[in-house]
């Protein structure tokens, strides 16, 4: 892997030396792992004058979860006490002769940017801006690899829970075993905190676990997804509790699975993030949920579930190959739940066979 | 609680204005919650000129775990897709006829900053610095109540896992039924990470647990707390796995609890912060282990699990009566393993009895 991340650095360091900074100084921590292949919490990476330097607020060691730093790198650790990493960094920077450096201005707040400014006044101080995560939007295969596995053991740990007895649970405890599943199937942890949302919850974006039980004739819908190696996958399933879905159940769970698979259907290299969006959008807004539809129907996932592309209506831009994202519209009805239909995919060409499904667990409405 | 909120708002008011600003811009997530009483992810709090509005970046509705904002609260949900909040109440505060707005400079990254500058460029930006925060160190009985509770949690979350069969089991495994424990007993969720170390991890200050198993004479340490209502606290203890102990582990053991009962010995009303610190750091550094030791031996708990004071060499300031803190050295010997004990207090004074000790598991050595 390490040959992967000094060339991910050697790309970066030619578009800064390009906008006329010899240095860089990444402090996103997704972005840090991304260039430095794993680095502690709070760890920063400053890319030129000279050799690429990783600065650590303490030793990186015994630390599973944060993977394992490119060993072609130089390694502080840790930085004195009580001194931040931002500022040992800038201070590298301008020892070593640098004239000038970018910095994540979108992650830096400004009490660490005038810090840095204080620290090297001499440093002609620029901005990154989101070169890094432009970078991490396509994904080598390696990445899909870690994705596909992370979507395997979110299928697994989904299908362990469809087989267990589910009336009378709560949404906390069923969310809690849904995590604790993932982890016996080899994540590093949940890709972010799982929702089980039953009855008049379901179908909400975002809501979170609650003390609610599991009734007979809920919609129940989860939303969870693993961490492998850092990459992030995203599913969502809505079921319905008892022998048999009520007549409007269906009809919604009908529409918006419809609405999913047009989504899903217009991911090609080349298609407009919004003309996805609108794909999935347009049957729930004719339809009549319009209104009450969340901003975007679904993102980008690697290593943070929600990175680049946004799939909204006003979003500029286009899928290439190698893209994943995630594709959830849903509609919730206040005060009698609704439903939310979430996938994985890979962006892929026809040629290929087209989009390519991480997450494979049914979306035929299954009634527990 | 809705008139405690109220009255910590004005106090920020008073002290905004006697600073020259008619209007504050909270971002920082616990101290919008500290002010507002409950808020959903996202949302920022504007206090003044006129009345004090909550903005969010959706509606505030079904979200346990994040609490109810108070009723007085002018709430705008959700601000229009696509806006920051932070640009929408600077626009608001402009609108309203603020001539100065203080924003919180260490919570705000430069792009938002930049973003407020540019949609209310005649407002005048200062810096509100971490005012809200030291308003947050002292608590008051309300407050300490609600960690009383998230401190009973975590004893009965550790209780119980003692009981159980522990040799062969994952740290992973472990820190996750740790954790469905807390919520089992009534935490909103774990107040941190959960660690478990075993073996040559046990007594590291930050460990995330691995696949590693448990065996026969290994140290043991776990850290964990409950989220009740949003307040947080932290117990600390190490065990030996096995019948009888060996002569260095009853060493180290007794050493490092020496150590942390000098350390909440220390605790009292108008005690240096680096007093209580040297306290619990004198008798590791005397034994030969000051270069390994952590930057700090304690800190403050609220509504974020690390928070003011920080009780570490360099700290200046004093203890008030009602700080809660942590109290926890400990030692790790590479390759060997160590001991780590941490409780959570309430600083009181002597005539009240002295330090109010929140989590009361045991801290005898014992060999489960």
């Amino acid at each position: 892997m390490s040959e992967v991340h000094a060339v991910r650095r050697g790309l970066l360091r030619d578009r800064c030396a390009a906008a006329g900074s010899a240095a860089a100084l990444v402090s996103r921590p997704a972005n840090v792992r991304y260039l430095a292949g794993g680095a502690p919490p709070g760890a920063v990476l400053l890319l030129g004058p000279g050799e690429d330097v990783l600065l650590c607020p303490r030793a990186p060691a015994g630390e599973p979860g944060h993977g394992r730093p490119d060993e072609a790198l130089r390694i502080v650790p840790p930085v004195a006490p009580g001194v931040d990493p931002v500022v040992a960094a800038a201070d590298l920077a301008a020892a070593s002769g640098a004239g000038s450096l970018a910095v994540e201005e979108h992650d830096l707040t400004v009490v660490r940017h005038r810090a840095i400014g204080r620290t090297a006044p001499r440093l002609r101080l620029a901005d990154l801006g989101r070169l890094v995560e432009q970078h991490r939007i396509v994904k080598d295969e390696e990445e899909i690899g870690c994705l596909r596995i992370a979507a395997e053991i979110t299928d697994q740990a989904l299908g362990e829970l469809l087989e267990s007895i589910l009336v009378g649970r709560t949404e906390r405890h069923l969310a809690l075993e849904l995590e604790r599943r993932l982890v016996d199937h080899g994540a590093d942890g949940p890709a972010f905190a799982t929702s089980v949302a039953t009855g008049p919850h379901a179908g909400q974006a975002r809501h979170l676990p609650s003390d609610r039980r599991v009734e007979e004739g809920d919609f129940l819908s989860v939303r969870l997804g693993a961490d492998y190696h850092g990459y992030r996958c995203q599913i969502g399933r809505t079921f319905v509790i008892g022998t048999a879905p009520a007549e409007w159940q269906i009809e919604l769970y009908d529409l918006v699975f419809a609405a999913q698979r047009a989504g899903r259907e217009a991911l090609a290299p080349g298609a407009g993030y919004r003309d996805v969006d609108h794909a999935a959008r347009h049957p729930l807004d004719a339809a009549g949920y319009g209104e009450s539809l969340p901003p975007r129907t679904g993102h980008g996932v690697g290593l943070e579930i929600e990175e680049d592309p946004q799939l909204a209506p006003t979003a500029m831009g286009k899928l290439d190959a190698c893209v994943p994202v995630t594709v959830g519209p849903g509609v919730h009805l206040p005060g009698r739940g609704g439903v939310r239909i979430d996938d994985t995919l890979v962006v892929r060409p026809e040629a290929d066979g087209g989009p390519e499904l991480l997450t494979m667990t049914t979306k035929e409405l299954l009634a527990l």
